[in-house]
């Protein structure tokens, strides 16, 4: 018996809400599979699609993950071998390696029966996530695990919030292929920042929260400026405002970095919209001579699904 | 023909939206009355329950803003006597200021057969509240006026959203007789915040926003801690931790400091709560020695109305 699932990738902070907000893409994002293996806990079979994933189990996110779930439940006796097929690309500001994280509990859990509900498994998807950023949190790794827009009030607890999706709420995105480390991402922020900006922020952001309560479109597009990290951290990609500047030309409601970056994501009303925006951003990248690759969907709603 | 209208009190920040939420309380609150007279622009016929508000119109609140919404309908030639009745502690952090100015416009736009919208007096009320308190800030006025739980995304534009209110949301407010004055309350707090603050501040913002639209009192409750102002300013306060942590202890869902103090308030579910939990947060201050006045009620849905 083989479980073959696929896990989204994701968009974290979506500009005002820096590690408290993420949701996930329709596309692209990571495939696993699992099966019952001769040997004792997690082993990796192959890996697709990269050559920048150790094949170490304990340093591999995806089995270490899922072996911190194979202990909980008792069963670190079991053999399971996953076959890692990374379809999306690394080090994007996209989630990967939440993705890979929650693929790899994700069809454990689905081979061993689903001992556990997904809400359950999402501890151990975001030790994985743990493994290869230093820290516990689940800004990428819930929205890629349980679809939607995922309000985390506080990593420690994974105290985290579904938040209602307006319906013609589409997603661009633009991944640039320029290397930003998360390292470098991280360490340019400053450790403190002004109370007036504290202020708008969060006037932006529970204005943004209402704003998705109410399909209040408008609402969205005025709450969806950042005024904390974006400007420190827009140093790092090139072009990005000229690229911000086409996508609100294009009647993006807002435009901000996915996560860490290099990625761009955009939020619109309406399909037609995204693709349009979204075309027009990825051209900028490419008259510049940085090769960058379109997605564009509605909010992922289903999150982790078995694909066969 | 006289018109009397009242304007409640209102709690601002309501702890994790510093500068960006507020809400109206049934009780206390300023009436004042509002009659033509001979003269030109407003003048001011009574002030009752203080004698610390001015009787030239140009620096009392409720006169101010009424004369601005005068001039910007053009009927800066009409004369228009106010009576002011303060029924609310002054300095007492429960939006004194903004009562009296929601009072004054609302009751000389009623006089004048209501030219503008409620909304649209937000303005003018608003600049009273500048006279009093040096910004042009909403976060008393706008639940005074409108009544609810507003929320401000930018007070330049006066972008603001009201909030929905669960069925069983109580509040208690205990005004304690000691004095803290508004500017010591701004000047205590640092210019700055540390980052890691920020993110644990915005998530209980962005959970207490999303805790009001699913009536969720559990995560209302859990969402309700300040990390920011709260734990700056309760030093100006005697006793605040022991009131907090009763009110804690008799299952409020959450407690902290009102706009700038030195009145505490607390939110429960259900009234009996509220007034058994107020009872003994008001005790506190008593056993220590300093009268406390408690008014308990829900939240005010309708903010300023005419009384006859």
């Amino acid at each position: 018996m083989e479980i073959r699932v696929f896990a989204p990738a994701s968009v974290a902070n979506i500009g005002v809400g820096y590690d408290i907000l993420g949701f996930a893409l329709e596309s692209p994002g990571d495939e696993v599979v699992a099966r019952f293996s001769d040997g004792k806990g997690m082993s990796i079979g192959q890996i697709t699609g990269t050559n920048r994933l150790p094949f170490s189990p304990e340093k591999n996110t995806a089995t270490f993950s899922a072996q911190a779930l194979l202990n909980f439940l008792g069963k670190s006796e079991i053999g399971i071998e996953l076959d890692i097929h990374k379809k999306m690309p690394f080090g994007s500001g996209l989630g990967s390696s939440a993705a890979s994280a929650v693929a790899g509990v994700f069809a454990v859990n689905t081979l061993l029966g689903n001992p556990l509900t997904k809400k359950e498994l999402l501890h151990f998807a975001v030790l994985g996530e743990q493994l290869a950023d230093g820290s516990y949190h689940a800004d990428n790794v819930a929205p890629s695990l349980l679809g939607g827009i995922i309000l985390i009030r506080e990593n420690a607890t994974l105290d985290i919030t579904s938040l209602p999706i307006p319906d013609d709420l589409v997603a661009a995105v633009i991944y640039p292929e320029v290397e930003v480390l998360t390292r470098d991402s991280r360490n340019i922020l400053k450790p403190d920042i002004s109370l007036q900006k504290c202020i708008a922020q969060t006037g932006n952001l529970a204005s943004f929260i209402a704003g998705l309560y109410r399909s209040d479109y408008e609402l969205i597009g005025r709450s969806l400026t950042d005024h904390v990290i974006e400007p420190q951290r827009a140093v790092l990609i090139p072009h990005f405002y000229e690229i911000k500047n086409m996508a609100l030309k294009m009647d993006a409601l807002g435009c901000s970095i996915s996560g860490a970056g290099p990625s761009i994501f955009a939020l619109f009303k309406g399909e037609t919209a995204a693709q349009k925006g979204g075309m027009a951003m990825k051209n900028i990248f490419e008259v510049h001579g940085i090769p960058a690759t379109l997605y564009t969907g509605k909010i992922n709603q289903g999150g982790a699904v078995v694909l066969s």
